[in-house]
């Protein structure tokens, strides 16, 4: 039972209800295309993040302007994808639960499928899937570059990636994200981060060398340091995600030298339902963005937003004696985190033409909202 | 397009597949029962707060316990609820746009429903939308009791009851809910700030009397201050939610005298899905349990839960050199705060007999989960 979406194709932005998601596809478009091009000229694969978006139809829009496929991290996601079109998934993360491999076999069987594995166990599972299931995928195997969380030692990727083979499975490459460092607010620190996530790249295909393999592909990067990935001479494909709609999470990053600049796309449209003396409330809480990464920045006015719960944002003036807006008064937010926020929406509003005047020339179901499995 | 559960009846707890969030209908149902016996031991009316489970199934278990009815924060809620079945709704929060006035007025014309106001604006389009639908709604009116965001000043209740009247619609009583008192830790601190609300809403009733109007009901309080308001002599109806399930953050709470203490009865079932030499990554991140209230806890392990980010976990021991789980491993988790975990899930697996050895006895769909408008 999905909630009616805010608007319908063809409304005024006025007519959306609150609180609602809504893409400025200008401001999304013109990132899908620096991105694009930014890859292009490298001659890099791109293969963005669809965790992020969850959307078939976005997915698409990438594909069609050049990227390989899209990454997700679920199993779901990937189901979810496949059902509404997508032919070229990663889940570039483990699975080690057999009746989820069971599934991931099966999907294997209809789609271009690739998964990582950071671990012997999990090597056996998937192979026995995929030998019950007559199906076959990519395997990467998943290195720590310095985010503390899956994948294995470097030097100890040539001796998984022999477990891959052992098991009739195809090696792919490395996986290789070092997500802490997207968020290093300076460009020198996430640059510095990057560079010792290449050096231990490096060492990871040394040791595959030393067993007797070659790494076809490394694959990894996120939007807050991609610029340092793909100069590094190591990665062949990048997967960002967050730069299609950014937020204010990644605006807050010093700028990267020599990378595109990427605009705010994705908002929640609120409306003021409670005016005091001093403050406005809105009717967008936390259960209408996520506050992971911090909360929303108010979208050019002089405001500050403060947690009201679940289902309610406080307004104050960002300097004293400063205007607020009225009861029933629109106001956008800018999310801390883009992905979680987006997980919590069943529909994209897409507007063109922009907030103050535009007209919706979509709405896109958010496919895989709510594939946590 | 909802993601399949995660289970179906008569699984056994083991065959649960992971993230899933997981009912101890056994602890559940004693919290159930044990606020229903402290409302009706104090002759006080209980609506609890269907903001947090969000579940026509959970609503109906609480109104044959005794509860007159639910809340819920939003239309979409209530909408959602009332097309599962639930008669009784109170909308405990203010509306103000057009749009939504007019479904709340058709949704008036097929339950028995209430909804708070603190503004003209807000009365005149109630009762222009409930005049043209010919339907009728209660009316309470939301006074500040120290939450500092909606609600009128006390001294302002009585010239708003005279609108609500003068424009044709019935004055059912008082709002008067105190978020932050909830999780202030220090008893003493809780009781000192319900005490002051309990005074800010005898001003607010003396100005109703002295605006020649007497005041039907004052309903409020939430799970961490409800022995405080049921004391004050003040308050009439009791809108916990958080108590059916408890949380961390509710947990963490130093216990209220005279208070029944609630069990743990929701968790956050996980699966380790990688193993460093000190680490354990389960795949529960915060898109599986909401973390504006912080982590979850490990239920019953000596570990400690950091963030890993959107779909991940990353477990520590607690102590240095402790046991860490082996890849597979269910490791259950007890959120921050239950009602944003909810909101993020399709579906409650409910379980009797426990967690290490129970068997699914319901899956309910999580009805008003995204409703948020």
């Amino acid at each position: 039972m999905n909630p009616a979406a805010a608007a319908q194709v063809g409304d005024p932005v006025a007519a959306i209800d609150t609180p609602a998601l809504v893409i400025d596809l200008d401001a999304m478009e013109r990132n899908l295309s620096a991105m694009a091009a930014f890859a292009r000229e490298r001659g890099l694969r791109l293969r963005p993040h669809a965790k992020m978006h969850k959307s078939a139809a976005i997915a698409k829009l990438q594909i069609a302007a050049g990227a390989v496929g899209v990454c997700v991290q679920k199993l779901g996601e990937a189901q979810a994808l496949a059902d509404a079109g997508i032919t070229d998934l990663y889940i570039s993360n483990e699975i080690v639960a057999e009746s989820k491999l069971t599934h991931l076999a099966a999907l294997a069987g209809r789609v271009k499928l690739a998964v990582a594995v950071d671990s012997v166990l999990g090597i056996e599972r998937l192979a026995a899937a995929l030998k019950a299931a007559g199906s076959s995928a990519d395997v990467f195997v998943e290195i720590d570059v310095g985010q503390g969380r899956c994948g294995v030692a470097p030097a100890a990727a040539g001796a998984l990636a022999h477990q891959v083979v052992a098991h009739g499975l195809r090696f792919a490459g490395l996986q290789a994200y070092h997500g802490r460092a997207q968020h290093l607010r300076g460009a020198d620190a996430r640059a510095a981060a990057i560079r010792h996530a290449a050096m231990l790249v490096r060492a990871a295909q040394a040791s595959i060398t030393s067993a007797g393999m070659r790494c076809p592909l490394v694959t990894g990067a996120g939007s807050g340091s991609f610029a340092f990935e793909a100069a590094s001479g190591v990665y062949d494909e990048l997967q960002c995600g967050s730069y299609l709609f950014m937020d204010r999470d990644y605006a807050d990053n010093e700028a990267t030298p020599n990378a595109p600049a990427f605009e705010y796309a994705l908002f929640v449209k609120s409306l003021v339902m409670s005016r005091g003396a001093s403050h406005a409330v809105v009717d967008a809480g936390h259960k209408a963005h996520a506050v992971d990464s911090g909360l929303p920045r108010v979208w050019q006015r002089a405001l500050v937003f403060a947690n009201g719960g679940d289902e309610h944002g406080i307004l104050t003036p960002r300097v004293a004696g400063g205007a607020l807006p009225g009861l029933g008064e629109t106001v956008w937010l800018v999310p801390g985190h883009c992905d979680p926020t987006v997980n919590l929406h069943d529909h994209y509003i897409a507007v063109r033409g922009g907030l103050a005047q535009g007209t919706v020339e979509a709405v896109w179901t958010i496919d895989a909202r709510g594939r946590l499995r």
